[in-house]
């Protein structure tokens, strides 16, 4: 017979081995618990579980990430936006016309929230002004010394360290069960391509994003393929499901966002048949990132957020959500 | 000492227990010995033994294929011609005004040559005309019930079945080699990721094809996807290394073709920095397939024969370099 005492002991010891078992196991270790880590796991769960109503064979198990605001930072500005704003002042002394058009005066002046007066297409068609004429290929090398040369503002650290930790660990919980994850932006894909597999272990063709249109030709006894300013595709909005249907060709069964850049995404994932799972990221931990939605210039979340509960959606709150924000300690 | 009976015994002993030990380990036991499997072999030790010159990191290893007439039979015509003149014969009793078009006659009436005479863009229009106003989902339904129910004229079998084996093994060597393998068709991307997965475990995904343009809408409240009749990529000739550059965002290191409308995808393979391989399958063998190259309606092979020596690609010959073609025996 255990003494009162001992058993207390052992009571008091169970939970402490217990959790260091958890922790060992936890795919999951920067989501504190509550309902979205469960509604994370049960959905995994539901889905790869052979014999299970819900199960999914591995080959349809794709999951759709938006990437600005979902799985890195994008205050102050889009990331991209930034780079695109470095170019331009890099390049304007060599292109004095620029000073008469009034976007690019703005860009040259550093005024953020008059570029983006033009939307997503706006900020496209300067990436285009800035970023044609060469080939993807060199664009990548630009944009990939660019972010390895660059630090954000306010933490000091290359962007690609400001990648959210639990989101992270969510792509490895569903890439080590099967899935195929897929990023879905209205970024430039060549932007986006140029770091994501660094970042977030997502090779160049699991990138869906804007782009240019391509001009093939031949220079020097070699194929050529020149980016032209001319938009090929904006990805963004209604655009998802259409870029979803075009690369990935099947429809993914998750789907996380964080704005209503994402809505058609969300809605497009979730309305198909069998068990779905739409997440938004909501940005509301002023603290440890920003806290923004309504009324900020970039990831403005307005319809997903007010229709997430009708729509089953998960609305993920980094603050209460998140035990760590990012990948750099 | 042996004596030399004995000797002789083992020595005819030897190539029957190498031959079987090869066979367990043969990874293209399809391919008779010969300077195109050495090739594909050299290439493929090449590329992936570490500390080697020619070493390639897994994430870079990217094969491409033409799809008609490098992975499946492409006579008497395209499988994919085949199916839109029996949708057309299908749908023209409810489409009197068909019989306006000089092309849609000629289709009505089964003369693929005359149909043929517009091109790839010509049969893309066709494609489009009878294809359209469905979401790619219920298309790929169609083109799936099309697959399982019809038998090609001369063997009397599924077109699914009429893979060639060799491919097969090529797909599987590179596959278990780290690579990842992708379609670059000039196929509508639908139709081909209507079978992809099946026929040569290449997931929608990795397929890149010729499309329509897709419209967003809503209907019944749901988002909804609606194929359109306007052509919306040619991904054949120049525009292969666009939908390479565009999809798959990494220039491949191998690229297999059969035709002129791989010159260019050959070309842009084997032309980027260190080692690569340039590969065609050239219809040679009558016998048990077709015997084809310059003057053939589908598949016309001139230019990329003719440069083969000078640009280091490897021509196989389908009657030499095969010991079996088809996948299914």
């Amino acid at each position: 017979m255990i003494s009162r005492r001992r058993s207390l002991a052992i009571a008091g010891l169970a939970p402490s081995l217990a959790a260091q078992a958890r922790a060992q196991a936890d795919p999951l270790p920067s989501w504190r618990d509550g309902p979205r880590r469960r509604a994370l796991l049960d959905f995994v769960a539901a889905v790869t579980t052979p014999g299970q109503p819900d199960f999914v064979p591995p080959a349809e198990r794709i999951a759709v990430f938006d990437n600005d605001g979902t799985l890195w930072v994008e205050q102050p500005a889009y990331t991209q936006l930034i780079f695109i704003l470095d170019r331009i002042r890099t390049l304007a002394p060599a292109n004095p016309a620029w000073q008469g058009d009034a976007v690019l005066r703005a860009a040259i002046a550093g005024d953020m929230h008059a570029v983006m007066a033009g939307g997503t297409e706006g900020l496209l068609r300067l990436a285009g002004l800035t970023q044609a004429g060469m080939s993807p290929e060199a664009f990548q090398r630009i944009a990939g010394e660019w972010l390895a040369t660059t630090s954000d503002s306010r933490w000091r650290r290359p962007y690609t360290a400001l990648v959210y930790q639990p989101m992270l660990e969510v792509l490895a919980l569903l890439r080590g069960q099967g899935f195929t994850n897929f990023i879905v932006s209205g970024g430039g894909v060549e932007f986006v391509r140029a770091f994501s597999e660094q970042a977030y272990q997502i090779p160049p063709h699991q990138v869906v994003g804007s782009s240019f249109a391509l001009t093939p030709g031949e220079a020097a006894g070699r194929i050529t393929l020149t980016r032209e300013p001319r938009i090929d595709f904006v990805d963004d909005g209604p655009g998802k499901p259409v870029g979803i249907a075009r690369f990935i060709g099947r429809r993914p069964i998750a789907a996380f966002g964080n704005s209503d850049g994402d809505w058609h995404m969300l809605r497009y994932v979730t309305e198909g048949p069998g068990r779905r799972l739409g997440m938004i990221i909501h940005h509301d931990d002023a603290a440890r990132e920003y806290a923004y939605d309504r009324a900020s210039h970039f990831g403005r979340l307005v319809r997903a957020l007010d229709e997430a509960p009708a729509r089953g959606w998960q609305v993920v709150s980094m603050r209460e959500d998140w035990g760590r924000v990012f990948s750099a300690p």
